[in-house]
């Protein structure tokens, strides 16, 4: 059996390229090859990642970069958010073993996976978790929190070699894949506009926080692309008697 | 620890009084008490069924009656339906033993927990199957799948029994709980009376696999009751334009 190839890795908002360098590292150390950087902070390439990254070249040179967390998952289907604010949201909390082991069948299944994890000193913003399918939290002190953004990343490659060398046979979705990020982003967009024209977003200060409670809400049922397709023709079709009595008022006026 | 309350054990249109003796013996066996019937086929009470309990009567006696699945599961949060059919619906699939666990934790957490059994011939209907929370399905060799009822709810209450024994600390839920039954199919309804409004189910005849697909897809993501009333709220903001630019339309009608 050839084992599924890894899930990539996602750094949000990196600030020091020897970090990216040491990430890079222990993707190798571990078998993960492909490495995403989102909006790094002093751009990319950078000459110092390499110096860190004790030979892992062929992870700094394969590096793409995006400009936000959307466009770089938006062709995963499943994407896990490490962080240790898990009470914030109402998304699924996994430990770094279990998620290894969700990744592995889902990639296994042909999915699109990946890890993502915040800057060093910010972490990842809440909008960008509830894109995600879900959060895993390694299981630190709380005396002592602070992690370092490689070791991180070790903890969770570590759990998918040791996952990969146990070799369990993989348990393949027999259902239908979950659609990949950008459907799920143009959904969301779609119900926002429309609820923005029925003047739900109330108070304005307030649309933030509803749109990401959205998210995430509907975000847990892991929507297929034929459901979102479905989704998308519920919210039109509730929304659409609006537009369609709009334009019929405006004729019967204009008959006045 | 007190050891959590059991899951109340539901069986749909049970056929032979018989079987709900040995039902019940099997959950006295293993711990269980809480039995509810959903429209048995003879009736209730039925002396048959004294007889084959081999002494559980407590847990006959306490039976409670329901005319329907809807509300046999109104006031219970998480409830695993039992069915080997699972390649028919996008509900997660759990084995017993991943089911138990997650019954524990949830009653641990003070939820309402049970577990959905079929009838002898026909099994459960698939639009009683998007009402619970995920499908339970017993590893049986594919050459020979029939399963006694009672056996079906024997392997379940032993996997629930085994649990309590081993006495694992429950992993509470932080989070809010999912929202009971009877929040969830109030809002299903609401949804489908203003999709009805839409046109938005056509041909008729699919209708009734419609909304079991929007169901089963909004039932995945596990809405608090907080979040029911948000989704109530999004159906009403994407919806009210109709009806009150209609009322609009109307009295510009009336004025002509």
């Amino acid at each position: 059996m050839t084992e599924p190839a890894a899930p990539i890795v996602i750094l949000d908002k990196s600030q020091m390229a020897e970090n990216i360098g040491a990430v890079a590292r222990v993707m190798a150390n571990f078998g993960l090859s492909e490495l995403r950087l989102v909006s790094p902070r002093d751009g990319w390439p950078q000459e110092r990642a390499w110096a860190t990254a004790s030979g892992a070249d062929w992870v700094l040179d394969g590096v793409r970069v995006f400009g936000s967390v959307a466009e770089a998952v938006a062709d995963l289907q499943t994407v896990f958010a490490t962080t240790a604010r898990s009470r914030e949201t109402r998304q699924p909390v996994r430990t770094p073993r279990e998620a290894a082991r969700i990744l592995y069948d889902d990639r296994a299944s042909g999915l699109g996976v990946g890890l993502l994890f915040g800057g060093e000193r910010a972490g990842l913003e809440t909008s960008d978790i509830a894109l995600t399918q879900g959060i895993v939290t390694i299981p630190i002190d709380p005396r002592h929190q602070s992690l370092n953004l490689a070791q991180a990343v070790a903890i969770n490659a570590y759990e998918w070699r040791t996952l990969i060398l146990d070799a369990p046979p993989p348990r393949f979705r027999e259902a239908e894949p979950p659609a990949p990020g950008q459907l799920l982003l143009g959904m969301y967009e779609h119900l926002e506009a429309e609820l923005d024209a029925g003047g739900f977003f109330h108070p304005p200060e307030k649309r933030p926080s509803m749109v990401q409670n959205l998210r995430v809400m509907l975000g847990r049922a892991g929507f297929t692309e034929q459901e979102v397709a479905t989704f998308r023709g519920v919210i039109t079709a509730l929304s659409k008697g609006r537009g369609r009595v709009l334009a019929k008022l405006a004729a019967a006026k204009r008959q006045d």
